[in-house]
């Protein structure tokens, strides 16, 4: 494994990582993982410091990486939300970028608008890592939902993975079916008509893997019982005119505990989170729910990510 | 001492504390201190992560436990406020700890839903200190209390105490009440005829203590000279529907330095901070002022509660 | 050098200062970055907390200070803005500072009301740095800009400095002004009619230091090629009442790069940043252009005025 290819190298898109690149740091997260059960990376980040710049609350994505940093022994910077001067507001995110690269060893960027991390980037002479970019790219999300899929199936090829709710908005998604068709997962595509998944989207995915396995449905319950996982994500109230449209596919795209009870028995139910009513609360206590573990693999991947592009894995 | 009892506790209301328990606390504070003065306590938390959850502002008990933890070589991360995202806001509180138990060992949860410190308890598998819920409960200001008192006078029992200003609303002095009771400290509780204490909290006290001494007024002048502390809190002016009468009393309950003349020598004035007008700056610097010092131990009471429930002490 | 002397001192503002101080500074600033280069410093501020007390935000010179702190190896509590409970805003500064001194070994104060940074110290038991207090002092900043010339220059003594845009309202440019007078720098002046130098502040200086050399202009093309440095500042909106006059006077005083083609060759650009539109960004690439270090320079000389307060310096 090649972990010194990492060294300063920022992580803005998926897109940029060959499925080598994925793999390897799926093996650094693992690797990570048991340096943390036996307690042998706690100064790995010692004397480093992370800026953890949020242009806008993602309170979720936030504690999850100053945490990863915590647990390393690393310190961090930063700033959560709009507390931020007016002036301040007026800076560009060239000038911003230019002060703390000074005052940090990497950058962790959340920000509202897309193309900003890659910005960011440009500018930084320390490596920056892309915490959401607006509706553009979440890489760190994307790589613990494939970390959490091979630790749990050990495998991505070949299993069945059903995406469901708002396909077409959904960053997370994108992404998501993107990698996973690098790793020859068949793809089942589940949404109401009005968020199907972007056929430009679709293109891509076949492009890049001519023997990709794509299937799509406007319902679950017929294709629930085939699925290896199910991916679930938020629909959102905002994207629908009719407000009476919207509840009868918000309902109608809510996962019961009732409709999984023919299920593979190593069947999974993933979702990024927050969840507002997008899974029943019922599920959570069951062995199909891998969504909170799926949400504690942030830690392993996040720090792995951290340590390997300030040089600090290897 | 049986520290080890503390170990993967939640800190949610004094009610769940025995007298034992409380002396417990009040003695691992004082060893705290003294390892704190020989600086022997600066690695006790090491790759710690402490989650300091501010549903709503709080600075004072917010920095008073960041301080604790940080000055035991821990880690904070956490929210101070509304720097939050508007789908998080969306998340289940149990949702929200099922995230941070991952990325914490200990969780400081400030709410102001009353029973959420409690809710939060039982979903997390990490220990969950409570830093205020609402009207309900907060235990470290309690124990706080009950540690200046037994550090100053160096004991509880038989010192008469007076309660004063909003009795009716208070949770400070609610809990502290019924904890002074359990050391057989003589209450003397003084409001106005508005915000008088509870019966139903008089009764609880005296059914969990039927031998102690409650006494009630109206006005401070006939009492202050035979107590050994006055503890005084902010009266609101949210509580009043006619604001001539919020004058009035606001101005009756105000201590004045010339009340002071003929207190006993030992007397101390308390206050859990922070204080609007409840008692005037001319007091500050004299011997009577006990409220920084109170403020103070803030730290010493915080650092055990860590220390005991990560089992990092003892 | 006399480094003990500096233990337990406020830094409230650079009139405090002999010119021997700030000797004293800079050569401890220029060995902490020797220190840091060899990575001698990383546990300088072990087991120190510092407070930082931004009441009004400032990201640019929070980070700088948290940064400075964390890469000692000390730790950082504090809030950043207004995320302060409403009982809190209603307690005196006195009583804020005499908890959080409780909770620190050192405090760092940002506060809109001028003076406020001088009563935190006087209120205080650890030292205090002021990072702005209102329109009247930011001593680090006037120190890191001297730090940043004499460490560009190897002297401040003769060098032709000019100062241009507000000031009359700029706080950075006031303080900046009178050292340079101290050190014997040439100062030139240069703004628009309305935000001249105030006479009182050029008396100021001249009775500082009879032997001064001050020049006033009203624009800056007539003396930019004999310049050594240039310092910008932004001139605010808010200060005119006639927007046609504001947009004349913005352009005019605004840094081209077509105003720097006969300048010095050693000349060098300053700004305190941010900027919003004082300098032309295609300037930011050239030799000219020394603001970007500038920022950088806030670290070693932040990083000495903590370690000399806290006695961890010498």
């Amino acid at each position: 494994m090649a972990v010194k290819d990492f060294v300063g190298r920022d992580i803005i898109s998926i897109h940029d990582f060959t499925k080598k690149d994925i793999i390897d740091v799926l093996e650094t997260a693992k690797r990570m993982e048991t340096l943390s059960n036996m307690k042998l990376n706690r100064n790995m980040m010692n004397a480093k410091v992370m800026a953890s710049l949020f242009f806008e609350p993602s309170t979720r994505t936030r504690l999850s990486f100053e945490s990863s940093m915590n647990k390393l022994g690393g310190k961090v910077i930063g700033f959560s939300d709009g507390n931020i001067s007016s002036t301040y507001k007026g800076e560009s995110l060239k000038d911003t970028i230019k002060m703390v690269e000074n005052y940090s060893d990497v950058i962790v960027i959340r920000h509202p608008i897309d193309g900003s991390a890659r910005l960011a980037a440009e500018v930084s002479n320390v490596p920056v890592i892309n915490a959401g970019d607006g509706s553009n790219q979440h890489p760190t999300q994307t790589l613990l939902d494939l970390y959490t899929i091979k630790k749990t199936f050990d495998q991505i090829t070949d299993l069945k993975i059903g995406l469901i709710g708002d396909l077409k908005y959904g960053r997370t998604v994108h992404s998501l079916a993107y990698a996973l068709a690098l790793f020859k997962a068949k793809l089942v595509f589940i949404s109401p008509e009005e968020l199907k998944m972007p056929k430009y989207i679709i293109n891509d995915i076949q492009k890049a893997n001519p023997d990709v396995e794509i299937e799509e449905k406007n319902e679950v319950e017929s294709v629930i019982n085939d699925l290896d996982v199910l991916y679930a994500t938020r629909i959102q109230r905002e994207r629908f005119v009719d407000m009476t449209e919207y509840e009868k596919v918000k309902n109608a795209f809510r996962i019961e505990k009732k409709m999984l009870k023919n299920v593979k028995s190593n069947f999974k139910l993933m979702h990024p989170l927050p969840r507002i009513n997008e899974i029943s609360e019922d599920i959570d206590e069951s062995k199909y729910a891998l969504y909170f573990e799926q949400s504690a693999n942030g830690i392993p991947i996040r720090q792995s990510l951290l340590a390997l592009v300030t040089g600090r894995f290897g």
